[in-house]
């Protein structure tokens, strides 16, 4: 072993030793004098360690430049993360690695030289500095902070050791604990090999020392005297793990010298005020002396920079660590095991059968940071939209659209294929896979059976916390809906009886002297050509036309809504207490999921879209025929406010463990009927490239997907990949020319026992059709057929048979309600198959097109008709649209879901009709209109057997029964 | 040193060693001799490390009872655990000690040991037992499920090495940890002292062993030998902590006979197939082998009990430590630290500059088990109402009523008197204190300006949380009552159109051939006295009587509700669709905190008690006079599924950071204006012994203070510590003649300029019969004095020495609203030393005195009245309610706020009137009788400019602004 230097000496040391020899040794050339440089750490129990060498006198110029070059050290540590600096940065521009230094009091030097090597390296320095009297509450207060700012990587809590409690130690993020104090980071030292924690830098600088001399020092041993602290145990550890080994001794050891001797490195510990015999060791011994206690001075300063320069190098690992958290891959996601049962027990027996992973381990296994959610109670949380900004450059996933031939009004089960699907991708194939969810109303859960969390062995658990409140969105809907009509009300009593003039002074009330218009006001005063903010400057008429909307009670189109199935509020007069002066007019409520707002919610694609949208929502006409919007009654701010968390969708989850997400439910007649487009951008994001994203629309292909294409994926942007179009042998029966279905009665035999004439009937009509209807939009269809089990396997087989001839890429059978994810692993695999080819996604029509062109399309292209034929009260609000502008927007047609065409009855494909537009409508702020074919009734009535007669909670297990 | 059995050898040694003699060394009496048994531990590296001493041969009779003898260390350890285990029981019954063992596979014989240590110490064990086949997520599934389980103290991970991965390690609960083996234990071991962790059995074993040699081995060296595993290093952390020097060696080290023999004990650690040679060691050195891999042999069993017996010593610690958490303690609150500013900013400025404590943290410095909570988003949290089982046995906290004078229009400031209390009792006087106040309603919020979350710096954070949604409870609160709504006019119109037939076959419908009732319509069926359960039997008239509740149109009480000032929806006709068959009638719609669901939910004390006061809900009457409750609905059941989470109350925190519960909020006029029984209930457990929980009653104390008495205190059976009356100058100077005061106008001159004689005037009237107001109830009163600006000190010095005159215990000025919590730290102690006094309340009524008299009781004694004057419409409905049986229920007064009197002009105390009774009504669910002495309105309106033309909120940001 070569001699290298040798003594680290503290300056404590120095009065004992006046006649200490300026170095012990000194040998070899300049790379192999070691100049051990002083790092500064906190230890782990709380005392600050000082890792230094000594050189008694200065040196002279010839051994500065020596010492110059015996830089190496650090600069070796400085030159390789300054290059991963660069390196990170080339790869994401936006973020630097940044430091924060908690620290109490002034700069000292050992912060000083922390600073000045953390810019060196390129890393971002923030510091938060406390008073030195700030109490541990104030400490913790920044420091939880400083964890929950994504733009830190790394905290250095430069504290006095009294600061430095048990309770500030642990509070520290682990990703952030740069310094390696925690009980959390020395337990993953000791326990190894450290994948997540970090090695405190002062270690690192001890390692590095014995690491990097001229000859290995592997497999001799090192002595580590003294130091009772846990930093010793640490150091020792890693010591071990590089392969040397270790010995100890104490201060106090009689036979320390010898020991020493003996050893082929020595690191002192606590030296404290031992004196050190300056004879010590054997020739070529390293040695290095980790001081606590030490007096600053210049040395020490020079001393200080290894440590600091590893400290800065745990920053970058932590900021490396965060990027690759961020970045695409295979989720590591717990499935839970699902056992099926036969017969299948009900969906709330299943449901309750299975636990729920905590909602924020879910969230935690898909890649979510804990600041994006904000979880409500144990199983569902909301999303934060700043993810959209996240994973901004992350790729999408394939994004798959369940959809289904015309159904009978019982219902051909696309929820529970969505489901079965995504349990199928996640649990069973390891994909990552997200499905995302309409909220059901709350109404129909009290009236008629049937929950909208799937059923059998494919649901959303806790189904009756999908089927209830959820996260307030839809009675946010509600408060705001409602708040547009009180305000719609209020203020035509107020206009009725008040002048301008008092109006006017209401509407902009002197303050403390001074009038000022709100933003609001401001907006519309542009919108009526008014360029004026000083309130005292306007004309007579300019007040006029500001003050009085002028509605006209009888072009009132904005609807109460409340979420029960309440059939007595369809049509009401209201105002009739004599507070309200004789102001009465007809209205009427809807349910809240046929509120606007609702459509909103699911169209916009951020909270300004989602603001700006609500403003311009029109409740009706003035007088004089102009529309009269949100904005004009000044409450748009308001229902912004009231939608902020609604704008979040909620996360939940599968029976067998992977995510769904949960938001908005607009009516599938009067509005679109698909989940938000918020949903699925975030869950293509979190899904990442290779993942899958399975949404669904509402009603038959006819109406659900052409809205989903026509409307949503024009709002979104988005383009899908593949159509999973849902098919069962009981409606294909029907449309091949079986007898009637209906809810209640029990199903003719046709339909339970092989018929395989009915069900190539069925193929060879609807299903083509559907099958076409999507390939007209250009996306590849896979026919998943949602077995029963009365069905037979030639009936199935012959249904895969036809819909491959009809175009469908793949046609497959599955059985995700009997068996969960494990039945639909064959439709997963032709999903999977299908998205990845090339998809030719185009629209039906052109926004361009007049509304009756649009209307043309859609009812000749998609539905099969001969023609259109306008009603004249139909034409005139086309009009009317067309004047105000409104004819650019997309189409939603409110059409029958049960037949192809108006007319429910007729199943199949049929041909040879006209289709009858009676009324169009216009959702303005959800920014579309609707054509009236039917009467569509926006609220369903109770039953006389509703099913409330069955809910009920157990108070003390909280169990609740009867719920479907 | 005397020498003890010594050697630990392992089987796998016999072979090597045929020739080994039976014991190394043999020497002293037998309770000298140690025989070491077999522990078994899991090792954090996740091999099976075991404690093992070897007996080569049977011993002979002598020394089979030597051996009991020596079983000396077992005995000792399970001795001690017993008694700790007794001990516990003793205090709590409730509790046994409980390991859970989570095993692959069938029990070994390790685990039967581990069993049988368990059971002869009086723990309960409960064994897990997977499949060996299992997954990482299963084992995961159940590992997480007994993290959860309140009952399992302690987690036995038996675990083949594969299983034990690092993810399955760190998801136990360190709390239950008792092998001490995740990392973060094994920091905490590392860094000690050992507070929290556990030391892991094993090494208590080898601890045990070498601490209980007859000569002391302190200050002597145990050499380790071999074991690179984590455990070696916490093994010897905690020898040196013991005061034993410790050396290592490496089985291939050459030196490490000598070092064995200069050792004065020595452990072996992963021995595995390293021969140990016999003559080893001098002359009474303690040898121990800690072998892994170790075929189990009769001898290993016997020898694994010590091990067993600290895993099970480990449990009882856990469980101990566990009840330690219930017990009361003062709470180590972080709290928040106020700068005030000068002038006082917006409400909504001042909660935003504070960063409120995610409530997680707030949860669990006040003692909420993480299990208890359930948090929404990072500011609310629902708390659990099984906390109230767990602190059962914990003595309840004082109770304070915070009430006031009479106020102006303009308020006095009882809120922010009630969280500047608890800011100073909690973060400034270091007592734990709770605050609970009533949610307000959303509909105001958006109409006229003024939050219900305080004000300046005594607040509720974050306020717009507050005054928005909040957790949903009055949503739920809306959907439950207009459920009840749809209900009753679904079943009149189904009742008007079909045959009793035809109902009851609906209304019990066959199920695959077999009809039923469910439970709601068999307690029908008890009511109408018809003690049978088979459908098929009942008699024509009992079907009639069962199908029919035969509603009278006119006489439905029942409104529907929404949370938003709607005007317009006070009176109303509903029905008028054609689909609803002419059967229109006129109605109304409330604001939603008036339903008497809101007061339900404020006067329940579980969820078995809100069940049933919302079945006993009356709705109408039938045509014959009968009362028709939601219960004859059969809607009770879903009402109690609808308010399952509004039942929980819901926790925030003060601009402090202390806490605050909010939970329900019925009018003060139609209902009893309190905040809920459970929340004030958790709080006082929450609180213990020596805490505060201030809670505030609405209005002036004649009506709110009287009500908390008279109605919540009856339902809750909780009794008043102390009532803090606050009296604002302002107000004292009305009631002392002043000018009248006006919401809006500009205050008189009187009100902001001394004047002592109206201030004097004020408290000899209003002031000093409010006083004597709570001494009626036996309570003492500390007056408030809630200080403005433009208030003189020479008021101040008035009120206080008129208010002790007038019997006050204290009165003090407070300043919260200035300075938060230091501003009422007088008003801290004043209520700190009324509470220390004995309370003597009663209530001012016996409930079983007819209602006309409870009235004349209360208006008489509380407000001054020479007597009642009881309209005719009011004593029939009184003679009805008597009829029914609802004689016996409290009186809950709907007068104004604004005098003592029922005319809101007459100030001070009036004298010489007669209170008029216009109207009696009922709210039997929620469990009173409110007679009418004015008119009330249920619903507010929207002024000309409502607030929400200010309200905003920031895209970006998600800033709101323009919120108070």
């Amino acid at each position: 072993m070569r001699v290298v230097l040798i003594r680290g000496v503290c300056a404590a040391l120095r009065s004992s030793f006046p006649v200490f020899p300026r170095r012990c040794v000194r040998a070899g050339g300049a790379h192999s004098r070691l100049v051990l440089r002083a790092a500064s750490a906190t230890s782990s129990t709380g005392t600050r360690a000082k890792l230094t060498t000594g050189k008694f006198e200065k040196l002279s110029p010839e051994e500065e430049e020596e010492e110059a070059d015996s830089d190496f050290s650090v600069r070796e540590v400085v030159q390789s993360t300054k290059e991963a600096v660069v390196t990170l940065q080339k790869n994401n521009p936006a973020t630097q690695p940044s430091l924060a230094i908690l620290q109490l009091g002034e700069d000292d030097s050992v912060l000083e030289i922390n600073k000045k090597m953390a810019g060196k390296m390129g890393l971002n320095v923030t510091q938060i500095c406390l008073g030195k009297d700030c109490t541990e509450d104030e400490i913790l207060e920044e420091l939880l902070k400083l964890n929950d700012d994504p733009r830190v990587h790394g905290v250095y809590l430069h504290l006095p050791p009294a600061a430095l409690t048990n309770r500030v130690l642990n509070s520290l993020k682990p990703e952030k604990d740069v310094d390696g104090i925690s009980d959390w980071n020395t337990g993953k030292l000791v326990r190894g090999p450290l994948s997540t924690g970090f090695v405190p830098p002062l270690a690192s600088a001890v390692l590095h020392l014995l690491e990097n001399q001229e000859d290995s020092l592997e497999g001799k041993t090192v002595l580590l005297v003294g130091g009772e602290s846990p930093f010793r145990l640490v150091l020792q550890c890693l010591i071990e793990r590089r392969g040397m080994v270790t010995a100890k001794s104490h201060w106090d050891s009689k036979s320390l010298e010898r020991e020493a001797a003996q050893a082929d490195a020595v690191v002192l510990l606590d030296a404290g005020n031992v004196d050190i015999p300056p004879n010590w060791g054997r020739l070529g011994v390293v040695m290095i002396c980790c001081e606590t206690n030490l007096e600053t001075d210049e040395d020490v300063m020079e001393l200080m920079k290894l440590s600091a320069a590893y400290r800065a190098q745990n920053v970058v690992r932590s900021c490396t660590r965060w990027l690759q958290e961020q970045q695409y891959k295979p989720w590591r996601l717990r499935s839970l095991k699902l056992q099926p049962l036969t017969p299948v027990p009900s969906d709330l027996q299943i449901s309750r059968a299975q636990t729920a992973k905590p909602v924020n381990h879910l969230a935690e296994e898909i890649g979510l940071l804990p600041e994006e959610l904000e979880v409500y109670g144990r199983s569902k949380a909301k999303v934060r939209l700043s993810l959209l900004e996240r994973l901004n450059s992350q790729p999408d996933g394939k994004y798959v659209l369940v959809a289904g031939v015309t159904p009978t009004p019982l219902g051909e089960g696309k929820s529970t294929v969505t489901i079965g699907l995504v349990q199928a991708l996640s649990a069973h194939l390891n994909l990552n896979s997200f499905a995302c969810l309409r909220q059901p109303s709350q109404g129909p859960t009290f009236g008629i059976k049937g929950g909208a969390a799937g059923g059998g062995y494919a649901q959303v658990i806790p189904m009756e916390e999908f089927n209830l409140h959820l996260t307030g969105d839809i009675h946010a809907i509600t408060a705001a809906n409602n708040l547009v009509a009180a305000a719609i009300d209020a203020r035509m009593l107020h206009e009725a009886t008040q002048s301008d003039k008092a109006l006017f002074s209401r509407l902009v009330p002197s303050v403390n002297g001074v009038r000022r218009f709100s933003p609001i006001q401001i907006s519309r005063l542009r919108r009526l050509g008014i360029i004026k903010s000083d309130p005292s400057s306007l004309s007579p008429e300019e007040v006029n036309s500001f003050v009085r909307l002028d509605l006209d009670p009888e072009k009132i189109t904005w609807h109460r809504v409340v979420d029960t199935n309440d059939r007595f509020l369809r049509k009401i007069t209201i105002g009739q207490a004599s507070t309200e002066k004789g102001l009465t007019r007809e209205t009427g409520f809807d349910i809240a999921v046929a509120s606007e707002i609702m459509a909103i919610l699911a169209l916009a694609d951020s909270m300004e879209d989602m603001k700006s949208r609500l403003g311009r929502m029109v409740v009706g006409t003035s007088r004089s025929g102009t529309p009269v919007t949100a904005e004009d009654l000044g409450v748009s701010g308001a229902l912004a406010v009231l939608m902020k968390d609604a704008i979040k969708p909620t996360l939940m989850q599968t029976l067998e463990g992977t995510p769904v997400f949960v938001h908005a439910g607009p009516f599938a007649n009067i509005a679109h009927g698909n989940s938000s487009v918020l949903a699925d951008k975030l869950a293509l994001k979190l899904v990442g490239e290779d993942g899958f994203v399975v949404t669904e629309a509402g009603f038959g292909a006819d109406i659900g997907m052409e809205k989903f294409f026509n409307i949503k994926c024009r709002a979104s942007g988005l383009r899908p990949n593949a159509v999973v179009l849902v098919a069962t042998i009981r409606a294909l029966k029907m449309h091949g020319g079986g007898p009637s279905v209906s809810a209640g009665a029990p199903l003719p035999t046709e339909y339970i026992s092989e018929n395989l004439n009915l069900v190539s009937g069925g193929c060879q009509s609807n299903l083509k059709k559907q099958i076409q209807n999507a390939q007209q939009f250009g996306v590849p269809v896979v026919v998943a057929i949602n077995v029963f089990r009365t069905d037979t396997p030639a009936e199935i087989d012959l249904v895969c048979q036809l819909a491959k001839e009809c175009g469908a890429f793949d046609a497959v059978p599955c059985h995700h309600w009997m068996q969960g994810g494990r039945g639909a692993v064959e439709l997963a695999q032709a999903v999977k198959e299908a998205t990845s080819k090339p998809s030719y996604f185009q629209f039906l029509y052109d926004l361009q097109m007049p509304i009756v062109e649009k209307i043309r399309t859609i009812a000749k292209r998609i539905y099969g008709a001969d023609d259109i034929d306008v009603s004249a009260e139909a034409q005139r609000k086309i009009d009317y649209y067309h004047e105000q502008g409104y004819s650019t927007l997309p189409i939603c047609m409110a059409k029958t879901h049960l037949s192809l065409s108006h007319l429910p009855e007729r199943k199949g494909a049929p041909t040879g009709f006209v289709l009858p537009i009676r009324d169009v409508r216009a959702s303005v702020g959800a920014g579309f209109i609707y054509p009236l074919v039917g009467t569509m009734s926006t609220m369903p009535g109770l039953p006389t057997r509703a099913c409330f007669y069955d809910i009920d909670i157990d108070p003390i297990t909280e169990e609740i029964s009867g719920l479907f």
